[in-house]
């Protein structure tokens, strides 16, 4: 066996581990329950024991690895590897870097996990070849990541492409005191599962024509599925909802690729993925903007092993790259 | 005397020459009325001569200079030196890098003028020590150039920050075909002096009510000034005019701030200009947006002399950058 690197997609429910060798290759792909921990020590003791095991599986230690990349849910200092912001792992700012260093003396590469996942679509994707492109990923929320000018872009404070908060009307100033706009922002409440969802909602109880929708949703929460698949069956207020939040994406797409000359945006995230006609609406009002510059949309192939693919091609690049 | 380096601003109108030492001291600076040529090779051949004097007067000649910067109104190659889309210019698409080696044997830097102007905000301006901003610059339209990560942002095809056609209203389609769209985007539309003089034409046109705009325009065209003039005096058209145009561009400076995560927006160009209401009035209204990422708003202080200076500076850092 020729371990070389690791990758760790760490989420809220699921982990998954990736192995590699020096040239890529996947040895291992490995999903687990996250075992959530108060403390990020306990947390990290169960994972690198679980990374460990990989390792034993396929022949060697951990210290056959040259390196480990680790993707987290939140706004990660890649530099310091300082966690903030990380609500699904429920710790408090946690310098994670020093931590993992006591349990692993290879090279490490910490990022957040949209920035891991579009390395992945980069290294064995969709983005394969191409050196300015953003990925988009929608889901509960909508995220996003930036690779510009053949590298990833962190921006200031490593809080780039969070699009979520994009304004979609001048003027129209959402308050932190609004609980429905303390974790959503304006772009997410039109275009992520969750403003489908609302919109719909909203819509069943405030008009009595029949809907598909209902029948779907059987009482229960209203979800995004719904409404995509009563548009499916031509039920007229599901397409109008979809017409809504396409219009929404679409512009917000179109205003990111003429401000950075874009040539490729890549959807991903739940809302998206195996949903092809998303990436056509999406596509074809893109195009009906001006100026017509030439951007191509497409779909995330990796789905959510991007993430643990990219933490180790991270690596890989770390410890292969000149620069 | 101690020439190192030259920045050339070429403008439709005018031509800014700035010759500085090594460290940056600025030895003279100088402003030509532009002759155009329908080749570019004319052009060159003057702007070369004049050069060529600027250095004698400085104890020099052109070989005395280790290399120039030169900012063109247009889209620039800067690594093959090809432009396009010059309408100032009025020359068809050149390649200027081996012209200017036909007469000049240093070192060549080529980029367009908004990137050479936010180069000289940064090296002795409003951004200095910044490494994450946007120059925005409003005059008869809108532009923007990126400085991200420590060095100016291109694009893929070298049309980063053509922000003038940032969408306004998601879905409001603008046809190629329509006159209106042809030269300006709906955000230049909005709040360029171009789209400022605009609105209050078609106000005064639908409006019968008194307006200060109407007498400060004396029966010629609106313009932006006579907008701004007239606000100054309290007038409600005008007041309201500029809170619309304010608005659509806090707005769109807010998107980028979020997508980026910029530390810095400098305003500059000749509506924003001794004009420090334009900054103050933008700056309260991206505050009143979440999430509240701190951004420092700025107006730019080198004015046209921008240019010039961020080429000659531009030339400094390819002569002396270790990368």
């Amino acid at each position: 066996m020729n371990l070389f690197s690791a990758g760790i997609d760490v989420g809220g429910t699921k982990t998954l581990l990736c192995l590699t060798d020096e040239q890529g290759n996947i040895l291992e792909e490995h999903k687990l329950e996250t075992q959530l921990s108060r403390e990020p020590e306990t947390f990290l003791n169960w994972l690198f024991a679980e990374l460990e095991h990989c390792c034993n599986r396929n022949g060697g230690t951990l210290s056959s690895l040259k390196g480990v990349g680790i993707g987290f849910p939140g706004v990660m200092n890649e530099r310091t590897g300082t966690l903030t912001s990380a609500p699904a792992l429920n710790w408090p700012a946690a310098d994670i870097r020093p931590l993992i260093a006591a349990r692993y003396p290879g090279a490490v590469v910490l990022d957040n996990d949209v920035n891991m996942a579009a390395l992945g679509e980069h290294a064995a994707g969709a983005a394969a070849g191409s050196g300015h492109f953003i990925m988009i990923t929608v889901g509960t929320g909508v995220g996003s990541a930036l690779f510009l000018d053949g590298r990833l872009y962190r921006g200031a404070g490593f809080a780039a492409g969070e699009i979520g908060y994009l304004i979609v009307k001048p003027g129209e100033y959402n308050s932190a005191a609004d609980p429905e706009y303390s974790e959503f922002g304006p772009l997410e409440m039109e275009a992520s599962g969750t403003g489908i969802g609302a919109k719909a909602a909203d819509y069943l109880q405030s008009s009595a024509r029949p809907s598909v929708i209902r029948g779907l949703a059987q009482g229960g929460p209203v979800r995004a599925e719904h409404v995509f698949a009563a548009a499916e069956r031509g039920d007229e207020a599901a397409l109008q909802l979809l017409d809504q939040a396409y219009e929404h994406m679409a512009a917000a797409v179109k205003n990111i690729v003429i401000t950075l000359d874009l040539e490729l945006v890549i959807l991903g995230g739940g809302v998206v993925e195996k949903n092809q006609r998303y990436i056509d609406e999406i596509a074809k009002r893109v195009s009906r903007y001006t100026p017509h510059q030439p951007v191509a949309i497409k779909q995330a192939v990796l789905g959510n092993r991007a993430g643990a693919i990219g933490a180790a091609a991270a690596v890989r690049s770390k410890l292969t790259s000149s620069v």
